[in-house]
């Protein structure tokens, strides 16, 4: 049984590692675009390869413990939770890898406008991930389920940055390319928050036992 | 014994009839925008919540299999593989809802251009799930692998769109709104192809027992 928790807490810090290697790779992706810094952007295409590695031996070593162990109650919902939570890491991983690959095409083009509310998109995301992170580690829903909250300011965000984006190339058409690029950024932002809404749910659900996808128990009652 | 395979094959079944939610979903989305049919993409939103509760369905009758037998080998592939399928097939989901709010807002739009290569895009995708599902049916791991294939076609189609979208951009500014709601549904599109490349690597995992993702044997050399 000792044994098994050592298991347990080897699969726990595994999961924050690659947690790390992908708020690194947000954070240095939006830098990279930001800076306009090439070398940095493709920093993040490299160290991409760490984070897929990361995912192939948290799943391996999830599945190895489903198998040796018989996991009951919150042990079987922490495996379950930790698949679905290095899918999501590793997808955050992949956005980061899109920002980047956008910032080096921007760095090609003259700037489009001044980036004011992609950074602050960025912050809230990156803030999202850590604050899921450490709701994961201290098993605490309430932060969890203040993550799930931030969402609607990132996806307020995000259509400020469209509209805006729609204006500039409306205006001047020689900005078509890069605030599409900008586009794109906001996106990927978007979808790395709703992956770390879905990681949330997942606390929640390992604290709690109670499923809040899609608000369940409405869902059920429809 | 024979009562787990009675489970088993139910879980089968259920993820089956998902994709065929998933499926009618992505086709009637592209359908409503090529058709401009607005009725049609509301009922694209309509039915996102039978998706969802099915995703709730599978994976509370995957852990409840986790956690009443102890699966062994190919079993145990087969439940890890049904909790990310699941996931792929509700992300896939996901996209169709946003394909139907994208021809929602076309509708009220003039047309920016013909549609032929989104269509296009759209019919490759289809296939890719419906041979996906196939390969998952029949444990067949040469399907699963023609699906891998098909993704780089996918790719070039979507870089095509986004060519043309951007010239359109540029010619003519009153063009820009429609022309982002066409690259988002190109995304999507190319999104759902992504997930049906997820669920082939986890096919191929399932019949195999080997991990096809990231080229998992060469990262290992790396």
């Amino acid at each position: 049984m000792r044994q098994f928790s050592v298991e347990l807490d080897e699969l726990h810090e595994k999961i924050l590692q690659m947690g790390g290697y992908v708020e690194s790779a947000i954070h240095r992706s939006v830098r990279a675009l930001v800076d306009r810094d090439a070398e940095l952007a493709r920093q993040v295409l490299r160290d991409e390869a760490r984070i897929n590695q990361m995912e192939i031996e948290i799943d391996n070593l999830t599945t190895r413990l489903f198998a040796l162990r018989q996991p009951m109650a919150k042990d079987l919902r922490f495996l379950t939770a930790a698949l679905k939570i290095n899918t999501d890491l590793e997808r955050m991983g992949d956005l980061a890898v899109n920002i980047a690959q956008r910032a080096l095409s921007l760095v090609a083009q003259s700037p489009v406008k001044p980036l004011i509310d992609i950074p602050r998109m960025a912050q809230l995301v990156e803030s999202m991930l850590l604050r899921v992170l450490d709701a994961f580690v201290k098993g605490d829903a309430d932060v969890a389920r203040g993550v799930l909250l931030a969402d609607d300011e990132v996806d307020a965000l995000r259509d400020s940055v469209y509209t805006e984006l729609v204006a500039y190339m409306q205006n001047d058409p020689t900005t078509v390319p890069g605030a599409v690029d900008l586009m794109f950024v906001a996106r990927n932002l978007e979808r790395i928050a709703d992956h770390a809404t879905n990681i949330a749910e997942d606390v929640v659900f390992l604290v709690k036992g109670v499923d809040v996808r899609h608000h369940a128990m409405e869902a059920k009652d429809a």
